[in-house]
Protein backbone atom coordinates (compact mmCIF):
# COMPACT_ATOMS: atom_id res chain seq x y z
CA UNK A 1 0.00 0.00 0.00
CA UNK A 2 1.20 3.54 -1.25
CA UNK A 3 0.60 6.19 2.27
CA UNK A 4 2.57 8.96 0.45
CA UNK A 5 5.35 8.34 3.21
CA UNK A 6 8.77 9.87 1.91
CA UNK A 7 11.65 7.38 2.63
CA UNK A 8 13.09 7.54 5.05
CA UNK A 9 10.32 7.88 7.10
CA UNK A 10 11.03 6.92 11.21
CA UNK A 11 7.73 4.91 11.96
CA UNK A 12 9.13 2.66 14.15
CA UNK A 13 11.20 5.10 16.37
CA UNK A 14 8.16 7.40 16.43
CA UNK A 15 5.93 4.62 17.44
CA UNK A 16 8.48 3.93 19.94
CA UNK A 17 8.71 7.30 21.35
CA UNK A 18 4.43 7.84 21.26
CA UNK A 19 4.00 4.72 22.88
CA UNK A 20 6.93 3.88 24.80
CA UNK A 21 6.72 0.71 23.81
CA UNK A 22 9.49 -1.36 21.27
CA UNK A 23 8.20 -1.63 17.51
CA UNK A 24 9.05 -3.63 14.87
CA UNK A 25 7.44 -2.75 11.26
CA UNK A 26 7.12 -4.56 8.11
CA UNK A 27 5.08 -4.24 4.84
CA UNK A 28 2.31 -5.84 4.12
CA UNK A 29 3.19 -8.37 1.86
CA UNK A 30 5.90 -9.64 4.20
CA UNK A 31 3.75 -9.44 7.23
CA UNK A 32 1.46 -11.91 5.01
CA UNK A 33 3.69 -14.40 3.92
CA UNK A 34 4.85 -14.40 7.91
CA UNK A 35 1.08 -15.00 8.79
CA UNK A 36 0.50 -17.72 6.13
CA UNK A 37 4.09 -19.33 7.28
CA UNK A 38 3.04 -19.58 11.25
CA UNK A 39 -0.70 -20.12 11.15
CA UNK A 40 -2.11 -20.32 7.24
CA UNK A 41 -0.77 -22.66 4.04
CA UNK A 42 2.56 -23.10 5.24
CA UNK A 43 2.03 -24.94 8.38
CA UNK A 44 5.70 -24.00 10.03
CA UNK A 45 7.68 -24.18 6.90
CA UNK A 46 10.52 -22.66 6.99
CA UNK A 47 10.58 -21.79 3.25
CA UNK A 48 8.43 -19.84 1.93
CA UNK A 49 7.26 -17.34 -0.90
CA UNK A 50 3.76 -16.06 -0.71
CA UNK A 51 2.15 -14.21 -3.77
CA UNK A 52 -0.84 -12.19 -3.52
CA UNK A 53 -2.87 -12.15 -7.00
CA UNK A 54 -4.76 -9.32 -6.72
CA UNK A 55 -5.55 -5.60 -8.75
CA UNK A 56 -1.77 -6.09 -8.76
CA UNK A 57 1.07 -9.24 -7.78
CA UNK A 58 2.93 -8.57 -4.41
CA UNK A 59 5.29 -11.34 -2.91
CA UNK A 60 6.70 -11.67 0.06
CA UNK A 61 10.14 -14.08 0.45
CA UNK A 62 10.80 -16.36 3.52
CA UNK A 63 13.81 -18.29 3.62
CA UNK A 64 15.30 -20.37 6.98
CA UNK A 65 12.63 -19.12 8.90
CA UNK A 66 12.77 -15.49 8.01
CA UNK A 67 11.82 -12.45 5.98
CA UNK A 68 14.24 -11.77 3.02
CA UNK A 69 14.16 -7.43 2.94
CA UNK A 70 17.25 -7.30 0.35
CA UNK A 71 19.87 -5.02 0.27
CA UNK A 72 16.96 -1.69 -0.07
CA UNK A 73 14.23 -3.75 1.05
CA UNK A 74 12.98 -4.49 -2.65
CA UNK A 75 12.76 -8.50 -2.06
CA UNK A 76 9.65 -9.92 -2.76
CA UNK A 77 8.91 -7.62 -5.87
CA UNK A 78 7.49 -10.97 -7.89
CA UNK A 79 5.05 -8.91 -9.66
CA UNK A 80 7.87 -6.92 -11.62
CA UNK A 81 9.61 -10.24 -12.71
CA UNK A 82 9.69 -9.90 -16.57
CA UNK A 83 7.32 -12.84 -18.15
CA UNK A 84 7.35 -11.59 -21.86
CA UNK A 85 11.35 -10.34 -23.54
CA UNK A 86 9.61 -8.58 -26.05
CA UNK A 87 5.98 -7.59 -26.46
CA UNK A 88 5.02 -7.13 -23.32
CA UNK A 89 1.92 -4.99 -21.95
CA UNK A 90 3.78 -1.63 -20.53
CA UNK A 91 3.12 -2.00 -16.28
CA UNK A 92 3.09 0.84 -13.30
CA UNK A 93 6.84 0.34 -12.50
CA UNK A 94 7.73 1.59 -16.18
CA UNK A 95 9.24 -1.75 -17.44
CA UNK A 96 6.90 -3.60 -20.26
CA UNK A 97 6.01 -7.36 -19.23
CA UNK A 98 5.59 -7.83 -15.72
CA UNK A 99 3.96 -10.46 -14.67
CA UNK A 100 1.72 -8.34 -12.84
CA UNK A 101 0.65 -7.31 -16.09
CA UNK A 102 -0.60 -10.71 -16.72
CA UNK A 103 -1.57 -12.62 -13.64
CA UNK A 104 -3.25 -9.49 -11.76
CA UNK A 105 -6.59 -9.24 -12.56
CA UNK A 106 -5.94 -6.12 -13.86
CA UNK A 107 -3.91 -8.28 -16.17
CA UNK A 108 -6.31 -11.02 -16.94
CA UNK A 109 -9.24 -8.29 -17.56
CA UNK A 110 -6.87 -6.97 -20.20
CA UNK A 111 -5.44 -9.87 -21.83
CA UNK A 112 -9.76 -11.36 -22.13
CA UNK A 113 -10.56 -7.52 -23.73
CA UNK A 114 -7.60 -8.44 -26.40
CA UNK A 115 -9.01 -11.61 -27.19
CA UNK A 116 -12.34 -10.60 -27.21
CA UNK A 117 -11.63 -7.42 -29.86
CA UNK A 118 -9.68 -9.65 -32.29
CA UNK A 119 -11.98 -11.37 -35.02
CA UNK A 120 -15.48 -12.39 -34.17
CA UNK A 121 -15.10 -14.12 -30.90
CA UNK A 122 -18.00 -16.46 -29.63
CA UNK A 123 -19.19 -18.43 -26.36
CA UNK A 124 -20.35 -17.39 -22.92
CA UNK A 125 -17.66 -14.86 -22.14
CA UNK A 126 -18.13 -12.87 -25.75
CA UNK A 127 -21.75 -12.96 -24.87
CA UNK A 128 -21.46 -11.00 -21.59
CA UNK A 129 -18.83 -8.86 -23.13
CA UNK A 130 -21.17 -7.91 -25.92
CA UNK A 131 -24.28 -7.78 -23.53
CA UNK A 132 -21.99 -5.36 -20.76
CA UNK A 133 -19.03 -3.56 -22.87
CA UNK A 134 -16.56 -5.12 -20.36
CA UNK A 135 -15.84 -8.73 -18.65
CA UNK A 136 -14.37 -9.07 -14.95
CA UNK A 137 -11.57 -11.70 -13.54
CA UNK A 138 -14.42 -13.65 -12.28
CA UNK A 139 -16.47 -13.80 -15.64
CA UNK A 140 -13.35 -15.18 -17.24
CA UNK A 141 -13.11 -18.05 -14.33
CA UNK A 142 -16.21 -18.27 -14.43
CA UNK A 143 -16.86 -19.20 -18.05
CA UNK A 144 -13.68 -20.80 -17.64
CA UNK A 145 -15.23 -23.62 -15.48
CA UNK A 146 -18.13 -23.77 -17.88
CA UNK A 147 -15.62 -25.01 -20.76
CA UNK A 148 -16.18 -21.46 -22.78
CA UNK A 149 -13.00 -21.89 -25.14
CA UNK A 150 -11.72 -18.04 -25.17
CA UNK A 151 -11.89 -17.77 -21.53
CA UNK A 152 -10.27 -21.37 -21.05
CA UNK A 153 -7.40 -19.70 -23.57
CA UNK A 154 -7.38 -16.92 -21.47
CA UNK A 155 -6.71 -18.90 -18.37
CA UNK A 156 -4.13 -20.69 -20.52
CA UNK A 157 -1.32 -17.91 -21.00
CA UNK A 158 -2.09 -16.46 -17.70
CA UNK A 159 -1.37 -20.46 -15.99
CA UNK A 160 1.63 -20.27 -18.80
CA UNK A 161 3.83 -17.06 -17.67
CA UNK A 162 2.55 -17.54 -13.71
CA UNK A 163 3.48 -20.93 -13.87
CA UNK A 164 7.00 -20.44 -15.48
CA UNK A 165 7.58 -17.33 -13.00
CA UNK A 166 6.61 -19.76 -9.90
CA UNK A 167 8.86 -22.41 -11.49
CA UNK A 168 11.94 -19.91 -11.98
CA UNK A 169 11.40 -18.82 -8.25
CA UNK A 170 11.10 -22.37 -7.49
CA UNK A 171 14.80 -22.76 -9.16
CA UNK A 172 16.32 -20.27 -7.33
CA UNK A 173 14.84 -21.22 -3.26
CA UNK A 174 13.38 -24.77 -3.56
CA UNK A 175 10.68 -23.77 -0.80
CA UNK A 176 8.75 -26.36 1.26
CA UNK A 177 5.60 -23.86 -0.10
CA UNK A 178 4.56 -21.49 -2.56
CA UNK A 179 1.47 -19.59 -0.86
CA UNK A 180 -1.14 -18.00 -3.51
CA UNK A 181 -3.13 -15.54 -2.11
CA UNK A 182 -5.51 -12.58 -2.86
CA UNK A 183 -8.69 -12.62 -4.78
CA UNK A 184 -7.63 -14.46 -8.10
CA UNK A 185 -6.48 -17.19 -5.89
CA UNK A 186 -10.19 -17.66 -5.74
CA UNK A 187 -10.91 -18.90 -8.83
CA UNK A 188 -10.21 -22.26 -7.85
CA UNK A 189 -8.87 -25.13 -9.82
CA UNK A 190 -9.94 -23.92 -13.05
CA UNK A 191 -6.76 -21.62 -12.81
CA UNK A 192 -4.50 -23.70 -10.29
CA UNK A 193 -4.93 -27.05 -12.20
CA UNK A 194 -3.22 -25.46 -15.07
CA UNK A 195 -0.71 -23.05 -12.88
CA UNK A 196 0.79 -26.27 -11.58
CA UNK A 197 0.70 -28.09 -14.91
CA UNK A 198 3.39 -25.32 -16.12
CA UNK A 199 4.99 -25.63 -12.73
CA UNK A 200 6.10 -29.21 -12.70
CA UNK A 201 6.99 -28.78 -16.46
CA UNK A 202 9.40 -25.70 -16.09
CA UNK A 203 10.79 -26.62 -12.95
CA UNK A 204 14.32 -28.77 -12.42
CA UNK A 205 13.10 -32.15 -11.11
CA UNK A 206 14.21 -32.66 -7.75
CA UNK A 207 12.47 -29.02 -7.13
CA UNK A 208 9.16 -30.65 -8.67
CA UNK A 209 9.40 -32.85 -6.25
CA UNK A 210 9.64 -30.74 -3.00
CA UNK A 211 8.15 -27.57 -3.46
CA UNK A 212 4.36 -27.74 -3.19
CA UNK A 213 1.94 -24.72 -4.24
CA UNK A 214 -1.34 -23.90 -2.09
CA UNK A 215 -3.64 -21.90 -1.69
CA UNK A 216 -3.41 -19.30 0.79
CA UNK A 217 -5.86 -20.10 4.49
CA UNK A 218 -5.43 -16.64 6.53
CA UNK A 219 -7.22 -14.35 3.79
CA UNK A 220 -7.26 -10.70 4.92
CA UNK A 221 -6.12 -11.92 8.51
CA UNK A 222 -2.15 -13.23 7.25
CA UNK A 223 -0.94 -9.66 7.51
CA UNK A 224 -2.35 -8.71 11.54
CA UNK A 225 -1.29 -12.45 12.04
CA UNK A 226 1.91 -11.96 10.38
CA UNK A 227 2.59 -8.92 12.31
CA UNK A 228 1.95 -10.59 15.80
CA UNK A 229 5.00 -13.29 14.84
CA UNK A 230 7.19 -10.77 13.93
CA UNK A 231 6.07 -9.00 18.11
CA UNK A 232 7.04 -12.61 19.62
CA UNK A 233 10.53 -12.91 17.21
CA UNK A 234 11.74 -9.70 16.68
CA UNK A 235 10.87 -7.87 19.93
CA UNK A 236 11.80 -10.78 22.25
CA UNK A 237 14.97 -11.11 20.50
CA UNK A 238 16.01 -7.39 20.56
CA UNK B 1 30.26 -32.51 -9.61
CA UNK B 2 28.65 -35.63 -9.64
CA UNK B 3 30.29 -38.41 -7.46
CA UNK B 4 28.08 -41.29 -8.27
CA UNK B 5 26.88 -41.04 -4.66
CA UNK B 6 23.66 -42.15 -3.88
CA UNK B 7 21.50 -40.17 -1.42
CA UNK B 8 21.38 -39.96 1.14
CA UNK B 9 24.84 -40.57 1.99
CA UNK B 10 26.24 -40.07 5.59
CA UNK B 11 29.14 -38.01 4.61
CA UNK B 12 29.21 -35.97 7.54
CA UNK B 13 28.97 -38.80 9.85
CA UNK B 14 31.63 -40.64 8.45
CA UNK B 15 33.93 -37.84 8.11
CA UNK B 16 33.49 -37.48 12.17
CA UNK B 17 33.86 -40.93 12.95
CA UNK B 18 37.27 -41.60 10.85
CA UNK B 19 38.93 -38.07 12.21
CA UNK B 20 37.25 -37.70 15.54
CA UNK B 21 36.85 -33.94 14.20
CA UNK B 22 33.36 -32.20 13.84
CA UNK B 23 32.67 -31.81 10.12
CA UNK B 24 30.32 -29.57 7.93
CA UNK B 25 29.75 -30.41 4.35
CA UNK B 26 28.29 -28.03 1.58
CA UNK B 27 27.88 -28.52 -2.23
CA UNK B 28 30.98 -26.22 -4.45
CA UNK B 29 28.45 -24.07 -5.78
CA UNK B 30 27.03 -23.07 -1.95
CA UNK B 31 30.77 -22.86 -1.02
CA UNK B 32 31.74 -20.91 -4.07
CA UNK B 33 28.92 -18.35 -2.74
CA UNK B 34 30.21 -18.06 0.98
CA UNK B 35 34.01 -17.75 -0.44
CA UNK B 36 33.07 -14.72 -2.52
CA UNK B 37 30.80 -13.58 0.40
CA UNK B 38 33.34 -13.29 3.10
CA UNK B 39 36.77 -12.77 1.08
CA UNK B 40 35.85 -11.98 -2.61
CA UNK B 41 33.67 -9.57 -5.24
CA UNK B 42 30.90 -9.71 -2.26
CA UNK B 43 33.30 -7.88 -0.28
CA UNK B 44 31.16 -9.10 3.16
CA UNK B 45 27.55 -8.77 1.35
CA UNK B 46 24.99 -10.83 3.60
CA UNK B 47 22.39 -11.13 0.76
CA UNK B 48 24.33 -12.69 -2.34
CA UNK B 49 23.62 -14.51 -5.39
CA UNK B 50 26.52 -16.76 -7.04
CA UNK B 51 26.33 -17.30 -10.67
CA UNK B 52 28.93 -19.56 -12.25
CA UNK B 53 28.78 -19.76 -16.29
CA UNK B 54 31.00 -22.49 -16.92
CA UNK B 55 30.17 -25.47 -18.87
CA UNK B 56 27.01 -25.28 -17.40
CA UNK B 57 25.47 -23.06 -15.03
CA UNK B 58 25.43 -23.59 -11.70
CA UNK B 59 24.18 -20.96 -8.80
CA UNK B 60 24.38 -20.24 -4.86
CA UNK B 61 21.92 -18.02 -3.02
CA UNK B 62 22.85 -16.48 0.35
CA UNK B 63 19.72 -14.23 2.19
CA UNK B 64 20.25 -12.62 5.40
CA UNK B 65 23.83 -13.79 5.72
CA UNK B 66 23.71 -17.95 5.69
CA UNK B 67 23.18 -20.12 2.34
CA UNK B 68 19.97 -20.96 0.98
CA UNK B 69 19.21 -24.76 0.72
CA UNK B 70 15.56 -24.95 0.30
CA UNK B 71 13.27 -27.87 1.43
CA UNK B 72 15.21 -30.49 -0.52
CA UNK B 73 19.04 -28.75 -1.18
CA UNK B 74 17.70 -27.95 -4.88
CA UNK B 75 18.19 -24.21 -4.28
CA UNK B 76 20.51 -22.40 -6.46
CA UNK B 77 19.54 -24.28 -9.52
CA UNK B 78 19.79 -21.06 -11.35
CA UNK B 79 21.13 -22.97 -14.23
CA UNK B 80 17.33 -24.44 -15.18
CA UNK B 81 15.47 -21.43 -14.97
CA UNK B 82 13.11 -21.85 -17.92
CA UNK B 83 14.70 -18.47 -20.12
CA UNK B 84 12.36 -20.12 -22.97
CA UNK B 85 8.61 -21.09 -22.42
CA UNK B 86 8.58 -22.44 -26.19
CA UNK B 87 10.88 -23.63 -28.75
CA UNK B 88 14.12 -24.20 -26.28
CA UNK B 89 16.51 -26.44 -26.99
CA UNK B 90 16.68 -29.52 -24.43
CA UNK B 91 18.66 -29.92 -21.28
CA UNK B 92 20.43 -32.32 -19.30
CA UNK B 93 17.78 -32.71 -16.62
CA UNK B 94 15.03 -33.49 -18.92
CA UNK B 95 12.93 -29.79 -19.32
CA UNK B 96 13.35 -27.83 -22.64
CA UNK B 97 14.56 -23.80 -22.65
CA UNK B 98 17.16 -23.70 -19.35
CA UNK B 99 19.18 -20.83 -18.98
CA UNK B 100 21.98 -23.74 -19.04
CA UNK B 101 21.25 -24.21 -22.53
CA UNK B 102 22.12 -20.59 -23.34
CA UNK B 103 24.42 -19.13 -21.40
CA UNK B 104 27.32 -21.77 -20.84
CA UNK B 105 30.07 -22.29 -22.41
CA UNK B 106 28.45 -25.22 -23.72
CA UNK B 107 24.86 -23.21 -24.74
CA UNK B 108 26.94 -20.34 -26.50
CA UNK B 109 28.54 -22.93 -28.27
CA UNK B 110 25.15 -24.30 -29.87
CA UNK B 111 23.70 -21.06 -30.81
CA UNK B 112 26.70 -20.01 -32.24
CA UNK B 113 26.75 -23.12 -34.72
CA UNK B 114 23.31 -22.83 -35.67
CA UNK B 115 24.02 -19.20 -36.63
CA UNK B 116 27.02 -20.28 -38.60
CA UNK B 117 24.53 -22.91 -40.37
CA UNK B 118 22.26 -20.38 -41.49
CA UNK B 119 22.39 -19.13 -44.62
CA UNK B 120 25.93 -18.24 -46.15
CA UNK B 121 27.56 -16.52 -43.01
CA UNK B 122 30.47 -13.62 -43.59
CA UNK B 123 32.91 -12.47 -41.09
CA UNK B 124 35.70 -13.16 -38.89
CA UNK B 125 33.47 -16.27 -37.02
CA UNK B 126 32.50 -18.13 -40.24
CA UNK B 127 36.07 -17.82 -41.59
CA UNK B 128 37.65 -19.67 -38.01
CA UNK B 129 34.21 -22.07 -38.17
CA UNK B 130 34.87 -23.03 -42.37
CA UNK B 131 38.41 -23.15 -41.56
CA UNK B 132 38.41 -25.84 -38.29
CA UNK B 133 35.05 -26.88 -38.71
CA UNK B 134 33.69 -26.01 -34.89
CA UNK B 135 33.45 -22.38 -32.82
CA UNK B 136 34.32 -22.48 -29.12
CA UNK B 137 32.83 -19.77 -26.80
CA UNK B 138 36.30 -18.08 -26.41
CA UNK B 139 36.01 -17.76 -30.17
CA UNK B 140 32.77 -16.11 -30.24
CA UNK B 141 33.64 -13.42 -27.34
CA UNK B 142 37.26 -12.66 -29.38
CA UNK B 143 35.34 -12.17 -32.75
CA UNK B 144 32.95 -9.99 -30.66
CA UNK B 145 35.54 -7.95 -29.50
CA UNK B 146 36.73 -6.94 -33.21
CA UNK B 147 33.07 -6.06 -33.93
CA UNK B 148 32.58 -9.30 -35.80
CA UNK B 149 28.50 -8.94 -36.36
CA UNK B 150 27.67 -12.73 -35.98
CA UNK B 151 29.15 -12.91 -33.00
CA UNK B 152 27.91 -10.04 -31.59
CA UNK B 153 24.88 -11.20 -32.46
CA UNK B 154 25.32 -14.49 -30.46
CA UNK B 155 26.24 -12.57 -27.39
CA UNK B 156 23.31 -10.35 -27.55
CA UNK B 157 21.30 -13.20 -27.43
CA UNK B 158 22.92 -14.72 -24.41
CA UNK B 159 22.84 -11.56 -23.08
CA UNK B 160 19.14 -11.02 -23.32
CA UNK B 161 18.04 -14.56 -21.42
CA UNK B 162 21.12 -14.02 -18.95
CA UNK B 163 19.97 -10.35 -17.74
CA UNK B 164 16.37 -10.99 -17.67
CA UNK B 165 17.31 -14.29 -15.21
CA UNK B 166 19.14 -12.00 -13.45
CA UNK B 167 17.13 -9.29 -13.56
CA UNK B 168 14.21 -11.94 -11.87
CA UNK B 169 16.83 -13.60 -9.61
CA UNK B 170 17.11 -9.81 -8.33
CA UNK B 171 13.10 -8.82 -8.21
CA UNK B 172 13.10 -11.89 -6.07
CA UNK B 173 15.66 -11.34 -3.68
CA UNK B 174 17.08 -7.71 -3.94
CA UNK B 175 20.57 -8.98 -2.89
CA UNK B 176 23.44 -6.51 -2.91
CA UNK B 177 25.69 -8.18 -5.17
CA UNK B 178 24.99 -10.88 -7.95
CA UNK B 179 28.53 -12.41 -8.70
CA UNK B 180 29.48 -13.79 -11.93
CA UNK B 181 32.40 -17.02 -11.94
CA UNK B 182 33.31 -19.46 -13.87
CA UNK B 183 34.86 -19.79 -17.60
CA UNK B 184 32.75 -17.42 -19.57
CA UNK B 185 32.53 -14.53 -16.81
CA UNK B 186 36.29 -13.92 -17.85
CA UNK B 187 34.55 -12.97 -21.45
CA UNK B 188 34.96 -9.50 -19.98
CA UNK B 189 32.80 -6.06 -21.53
CA UNK B 190 31.75 -7.86 -24.56
CA UNK B 191 29.71 -10.00 -22.41
CA UNK B 192 28.86 -7.90 -19.28
CA UNK B 193 28.00 -4.69 -20.85
CA UNK B 194 25.02 -6.14 -22.32
CA UNK B 195 24.37 -8.11 -19.57
CA UNK B 196 24.11 -4.99 -17.88
CA UNK B 197 21.53 -3.21 -20.16
CA UNK B 198 19.24 -6.39 -20.15
CA UNK B 199 19.41 -6.38 -15.85
CA UNK B 200 18.62 -2.86 -15.90
CA UNK B 201 15.66 -3.09 -18.53
CA UNK B 202 14.27 -6.03 -16.50
CA UNK B 203 14.79 -5.36 -12.91
CA UNK B 204 12.26 -3.14 -11.02
CA UNK B 205 13.12 0.68 -10.52
CA UNK B 206 14.59 -0.10 -6.63
CA UNK B 207 16.17 -3.12 -7.65
CA UNK B 208 18.35 -1.83 -10.75
CA UNK B 209 19.65 1.29 -8.39
CA UNK B 210 20.39 -1.01 -5.52
CA UNK B 211 21.97 -4.84 -6.87
CA UNK B 212 25.23 -4.88 -8.59
CA UNK B 213 26.23 -6.94 -11.20
CA UNK B 214 30.03 -7.81 -9.90
CA UNK B 215 32.60 -10.69 -11.70
CA UNK B 216 34.08 -13.18 -9.35
CA UNK B 217 37.70 -12.64 -8.07
CA UNK B 218 38.94 -16.12 -6.18
CA UNK B 219 38.36 -18.16 -9.16
CA UNK B 220 38.89 -21.76 -8.06
CA UNK B 221 39.55 -21.13 -4.60
CA UNK B 222 36.07 -19.78 -3.71
CA UNK B 223 34.78 -22.93 -2.52
CA UNK B 224 38.04 -24.17 -0.96
CA UNK B 225 37.97 -20.65 1.71
CA UNK B 226 33.95 -20.90 1.38
CA UNK B 227 34.50 -24.35 3.51
CA UNK B 228 36.59 -22.16 5.37
CA UNK B 229 33.84 -19.92 6.44
CA UNK B 230 31.81 -22.94 7.01
CA UNK B 231 34.05 -24.14 9.89
CA UNK B 232 34.68 -20.85 11.32
CA UNK B 233 30.95 -20.38 11.50
CA UNK B 234 28.93 -23.35 11.54
CA UNK B 235 31.19 -25.38 13.80
CA UNK B 236 31.88 -22.49 16.40
CA UNK B 237 28.19 -22.26 16.51
CA UNK B 238 27.32 -26.20 17.04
Amino acid sequence: MNLGWREPYPLKDLLEVETSLPAVIDNDANCAALGEMWKGAGNGAKDLVCVTLGTGVGGGVITNGDIVHGVSGAAGEIGHITSMAEGGAPCNCGKTGCLETIASATGIVRIATEALNEGTPAGELAAVYKETGYVTAKDVFDSGKRNDQLALKVIDSVALHLGIALANIANTLNPEKIVLGGGVSKAGNVLLDPIKAQFLRNSFPRVAQSTEISIATLGNDAGVIGAAWLVKNKIAQA
